[in-house]
């Protein structure tokens, strides 16, 4: 996080907002509660008015009394804020206390669920073939691989709610202890900074009384030092007097002592005046530096103390809830990315859906069932030795003719027939457009900016809507319908079509080597079969 | 998916597959219940031994009757996967009923999870406050975006519940439909083949018999024109004798006519021959190419049109199914990234999670309480005309040596107080070190590769053992301990500091002013002020 020097830079940040708040209230200033007034105004009335102790006083203290009402405030406010993170702590670790038990809950149900059909599927006797077969059919897989999922969420579930409760929780539970303890060892450190401010304000209250004192004293010295000039002049104004009447000799000595008396009344209130007026500059001086020391000593505590009191409330705490949420935070997205993976394990299942290598599983599996049959073989009827088709004459025209009309027979049928087949693959073709029609996105159904009423509507009208759903259907078995019956047409037709054609090529086979008896039987004959079988 | 064409491109590739098969099998090939003989040993046989009609055709019904078998097997065996199929949709359909009343619940529960706490929080004043002056708490923001988090999980899997009803098992269920109809429809086909095969069959059962009857005639017509040519032979031999006597006249006419006789009716038999073998001859032609008919038509059959069937009763099968996990697998992957979404806007709040922005909120919040006070002002006592410090004659040298002891007694209290600073930067930062331990990632407890008992005690061990916690909790409050204790130490030398310096400056701004006074007291006076107020 940040260093203490950061911290301080980040203040300075701070200061520049309280100084700016402060300028820009500079003119007047916020006035707490219409009481004080604005020191400018003050300072100029000041000079044109006179400003008794009890005046000053009473002003001073109501300022005095203004900044401990905010103290009050802020210990109140600091308390407050305490009790309120708490108050989140408590709602953080209620509501993870029971998240824990839905997700425990639903862990049960999840697991439950995967159990009823897995224990069905352990049972029955299917399974243990496809294990010991491995004829795993790729819809039976997509099942298995469900019912993984479904434990799999399970047991994630379940591990969240571990984790709530034996991390999150307990986490929880030490930001509480660590707001309270803050909050008591913060309220310490405020103290000491409030009694800072009393020893300063008191200070200041002291040296400004001083410097009344020494005010006062200072002006009655100044007065009294007045009224003895004020005499001395009488006197001289007098003596003046006394030099036209000169001649009255026995006025003067008592005069004289008299002149003597007041120019010594004089010095002595001189002396009294300086020295009171030098104690009140002294007194003075130390107020003002005092009032100079006090207002650096409230304006750090407003810019800095106090917010660095609050720091020390907050310790920790934003970091250890944000560590706590990480946690929090951690467990969801790791649970995410299981149930991810758990998801493409199935999506791959989905993808490898293959009616083609099912159906060969099948047949592997029934191997007696589906294995063609020996072929038919040429049984000669009581040691007949001849054992293949007899192209001479008599019969060789026949057949020629027969070979004849198969040829042409069949060219018409496989054009009829090739026909059948077309209009079968468009069938097919549309078939397959509607089976594989990519319906499934539901990605509307969890648009968030909608509102929850329209969702559901939504979904069931794009994907599901009765009417949709009845037509489409509808569709689909109409043009199965067509499909099966061009399908039984096909049928008949490359049935015919096989016959003839095995027909047509053995008497071509024949017919050829007939014309070319010489070669020799045997090696014709061996031919022969070696075509039967390549044959489809 | 795939068309016509290419399906009969693939069925290519199984028709190899059972070739292929055939072909490993072929010596010997597989023999289905020890019935049936190698047919190349008994072509071999049959060339060395004379086997009868009965013999012929018990051979030939065992092996049509296999066949037949098989083709009652493999309607059994479609039925049978038909069913499978059948069970399997009424387990998804099970399974999916039983997962949307969890994922409801489950989502239920959420929803109350939230309002519980959110309508706590509407109810409450300070949640106004916030609401109205814009000051919500980052702390606060990440536990108002966890409820929003749990009301969208819940939302989510309502719509999931709602996807698994109102979709995936309607699909399923017209699954089974379509498999029901299909196999239907399938059967219907398969009785058209089986039909087929049974015609071929009798066909090739009738043209042998006929073969059979033919050849038999032929035969008897054979031996009876031997024994016709024998006849005429002992006939020949007895003229031979006769040449001998010819003199024997009157014997000779009765000979010649036996003669002829002999030879009309071995004439005769030779017609009856030739007839019979040419009957034979074409009866053997008509089963030799109806033997290859039905060898074609029952190949066709096994390896084509059985697979066809196949075909026909999955048309649409796996493309339904996969179209329906789709849909779930669309439904779960969109729950998954809206709840990612959601995560990441927590994410980016708990990144968010600032102290001082905080602190910053709550000043501004409280603004009264924690405005600076007006500054303290200087009062001039009864018009007291002088209002700043007196650097006169004779406090002058006073002051000159006091500010030179502030200024010697600052610099070392800076140090001092520096050295303090650095201690609490230092604790500060071990502090931080230690609250922002990156210990929440539990991607551990998350591995499904382990057992699930082992996870737990893995995830408790690594995270929350109770041992370390005390441990770090214990280090972690004698560490803050020590910062409060340096913390009040740097207070008390900073406020001390702060005083002495405001002294200070008004000290030495004073005795500046002092040396040249002649630039006037007014403006000198006012930058007093103007010093004062950007004092901190």
């Amino acid at each position: 996080m940040v260093t203490r020097k950061q911290r301080r830079k980040k203040n300075g940040g701070s200061r520049c907002n309280v100084a700016s708040r402060r300028s820009t209230a500079e003119t007047p200033p916020k006035v707490v509660d219409g009481q004080g007034l604005n020191p400018i105004t003050r300072g100029t009335m000041s000079s044109t008015r006179f400003r008794k102790d009890k005046e000053i006083i009473a002003e001073y203290e109501t300022q005095v009394k203004e900044i401990r009402n905010q103290l009050v405030e802020q210990f109140k406010c600091l308390e407050q804020q305490s009790e309120s993170r708490i108050q989140l702590l408590q709602d953080l670790q209620e509501f993870f206390r029971r998240k824990a038990e839905i997700e425990l809950e639903y862990s049960r149900s999840l697991e439950k669920l995967a159990e009823r059909f897995s224990s069905k599927i352990r049972s029955s006797r299917e399974h243990q073939q496809f294990k010991k077969d491995q004829h795993l059919l790729s819809s039976v897989n997509c099942w298995y691989l469900l019912l993984n999922q479904t434990r799999r969420e399970s047991r994630d579930h379940a591990t969240l709610s571990d984790i709530y409760t034996n991390n999150v929780i307990v986490r929880l539970a030490q930001i509480s202890e660590d707001v309270i303890r803050l909050f008591k060892k913060s309220k310490d450190i405020g103290i000491q900074m409030h009694e800072e401010l009393v020893k300063v304000t008191n200070e200041l209250y002291t040296v400004m009384k001083t410097y009344h004192m020494y005010h006062t004293e200072s002006i009655s010295a100044e007065s009294k030092l007045k009224d003895a000039e004020k005499q001395e002049e009488k006197q001289f104004s007098k003596s003046g007097d006394l030099n036209v009447n000169l001649l009255r000799h026995e006025d003067r000595q008592p005069r004289r002592s008299s002149v003597r008396k007041i120019e010594k009344m004089k010095e002595k209130r001189q002396a009294k005046y300086s020295e009171n007026k030098l104690k009140c500059t002294k007194a003075r001086n130390d107020y003002l530096l005092n009032l100079a020391a006090t207002n650096a000593v409230v304006a750090k505590y407003y810019i800095h103390d106090v917010s660095d009191m609050i720091d020390c409330c907050d310790l920790g705490y934003h970091a250890s809830l944000a560590r706590t949420l990480r946690t929090y935070l951690s467990a969801e997205y790791n649970l995410e990315t299981s149930r991810h993976e758990g998801l493409d394990i199935l999506e791959n299942a989905v993808d490898n859906l293959d009616s083609r290598s099912d159906k060969h599983k099948i047949m592997d599996m029934h191997n007696q069932v589906f294995c063609p049959p020996m072929r038919f073989e040429y049984l000669p009827h009581m040691g007949d030795e001849v054992c293949q088709v007899s192209a001479q004459q008599p019969v060789q025209t026949e057949l020629l003719m027969r070979y004849h009309q198969l040829q042409s027979r069949l060219a018409t049928l496989k054009i009829e027939n090739e026909e059948v087949r077309k209009t079968l693959d468009a069938t097919m073709q549309t078939l397959q457009d509607m089976l594989t029609v990519e319906d499934f996105d539901v990605s509307d159904a969890f648009q968030h900016s909608r509102s929850t009423e329209s969702i559901k509507s939504v979904a069931s009208e794009t994907y599901m809507s009765k009417l949709n759903i009845a037509k489409r259907r509808a569709n689909q078995q109409e043009t199965e319908m067509f499909y099966f019956s061009k399908f039984k047409e096909y049928l008949n037709g490359s049935n015919l079509i096989i016959k003839l054609q095995a027909k047509h090529d053995l008497l071509k086979q024949t017919l050829g080597e007939g014309e070319r008896a010489e070669c020799g039987t045997t090696r014709g004959r061996r031919n022969a079969r070696a075509r039967i079988q390549v044959l489809p």
